[in-house]
């Protein structure tokens, strides 16, 4: 079935204890759709600056990745992120954020995408989150992904989109944060109150979590022996989780198992080199094969 | 088949955010026995002081706890342990220790107990460990636990130890620590090249890995939604999994697999309650319950 991103594009400057990286092609929707094209068609929505090099867009296109939501802003300049991570690289120190084009972006989805049946509402401000569910007929489907700065400072219109979502998706600090409990099993359950059917709370080399009203899952992550760049990886294992129950076309507790590890194999290719060159270089075959090491690493 | 533990028998003071606890009875082959005791019989070698009450031995006769192992000092005073834990409760700060009898002892394990085919030598200087290895016929498996001070104060000890046991078990920032490796995967694999042919390494809240040449299996921990006192998981976790493997009657990658999960349910059970209040009132049935419980949590 079809699906849908709405996210950012960018240039990544990245420093990891194994080296440093200018300019990297990053953003949600990036390894989002390099995530998910591993097992079916995506279509994107996002914007670019000029400088943003449309050659990049003919290489997705090969992959079914359908970036006619693409939006180049005239003049503007695309998001630029940099950060750096040290120690055990489980969260990024951000350096510097240059919004350009994204701090004006009102996502625009074309007709030919209105009828997606599967969404994916990459991090953003959670009334430009809404804007995009106005834009799409009736989704099957629909997982949302927020950060910190809007729980602590767009709580209102995070709890409006909460009630409008089935699936919401965020780290555990995060979780910890919306729900003001410190018990991770605790906050998970207490955000389903908030209205989604199922919470997929991330806790990065610690895996991760589906909650729902009936059901409890727990998935360990893949186990990375060499981590060179954590940048992505939760987005890349939101493309590998959607694009899974976009393959599947169906939402139910079995489909989004097989999504979240379909969602950790796709992350481990992305953890274990720069910006998007893990994911990039990943086709089935390979995404295959590690899946099916991986179900016998965490299968009692 | 026989389960042999040799360890401590303590009195804890335990300050946890749900509250404090003075003298409470603790000690690693105290939760260790109890855990174990849910799968089948075992014999339990540690000191005690003239001050510790062998009425409680009464009770553990009833649960198929052997305690001809227990050497009472005369004019001891039985081990004391004092801490703290506060946040995520991931880690105890220790406030105070009265070695007492344990800093004298020398396990001395009856003839009775000789022919003990499970082994765990919990925490304690690797060369007191060893000496049990002396006092044993041929045990079948023989699992070992240790921590930071021997990693650093006593290394050559605990590295001729780990070339005398089947497994060693131990947290994941002691893995690191013996390791010298920073990435826990790299480090379970790097300690098997010191001698133990499987690696288990607890990750409190994150679950547990199990590493061996040819093997890898990742399992989460139970999600416990109010974990009151932390004191005695590990060891409680080691109960559950030995006494598993001693039911089995065996030690290979499937019997290690389901004691993972048989340790992690009966530590659920201790975290829950100050103590050993959790695990003492475990019985089959409860076990049995939680752990078809959590079978669905962790099963793709």
């Amino acid at each position: 079935m079809s699906l849908l991103v709405v996210g950012s594009l960018a240039f990544d400057t990245i420093e990891t204890p194994s080296g440093r990286r200018e300019e990297e092609l990053g953003g949600s929707a990036v390894y989002f759709s390099l995530a998910a094209s591993v097992f079916g068609p995506v279509r994107l929505v996002g914007p670019v600056g000029e400088d943003f090099p449309l050659a990049l867009v003919e290489g997705w296109r090969a992959r079914g990745i359908d970036a006619a939501g693409l939006e180049v802003v005239r003049g503007g300049r695309t998001f630029r992120w940099s950060g750096r991570y040290a120690g055990d690289m489980n969260a990024a120190e951000t350096l510097r954020t240059e919004l350009n084009v994204l701090g004006t972006f009102r996502p625009k989805v074309p007709a030919a995408f209105r009828d997606s049946a599967f969404v994916f509402l990459a991090n953003t401000h959670p009334a430009t989150q809404a804007s995009v569910l106005s834009q799409v007929d009736r989704p099957r489907f629909v997982l949302a992904d927020t950060m910190n700065l809007w729980i602590e400072t767009e709580r209102p219109a995070l709890l409006d989109l909460l009630r409008r979502v089935d699936g919401l998706l965020l780290n555990d600090g995060e979780a910890r944060m919306l729900a003001g409990e410190r018990n991770l099993i605790a906050a998970g359950r207490a955000i389903l109150r908030l209205g989604p059917k199922w919470v997929i709370v991330k806790k990065g080399e610690h895996g991760s979590f589906l909650f729902s009203a009936d059901h409890f899952y727990a998935l360990p992550a893949y186990p990375a022996e060499r981590v060179v760049d954590p940048t992505g990886a939760g987005d890349t294992f939101a493309g590998g989780l959607m694009g899974s129950l976009a393959r599947d076309g169906a939402a139910d507790l079995g489909s989004l198992k097989r999504g979240m590890l379909h969602g950790t194999v796709t992350a481990s290719f992305t953890v274990e080199r720069f910006g998007t060159g893990g994911i990039a270089a990943v086709d089935a075959a390979a995404a295959d094969g590690r899946h099916r090491e991986f179900l016998r690493f965490v299968s009692p």
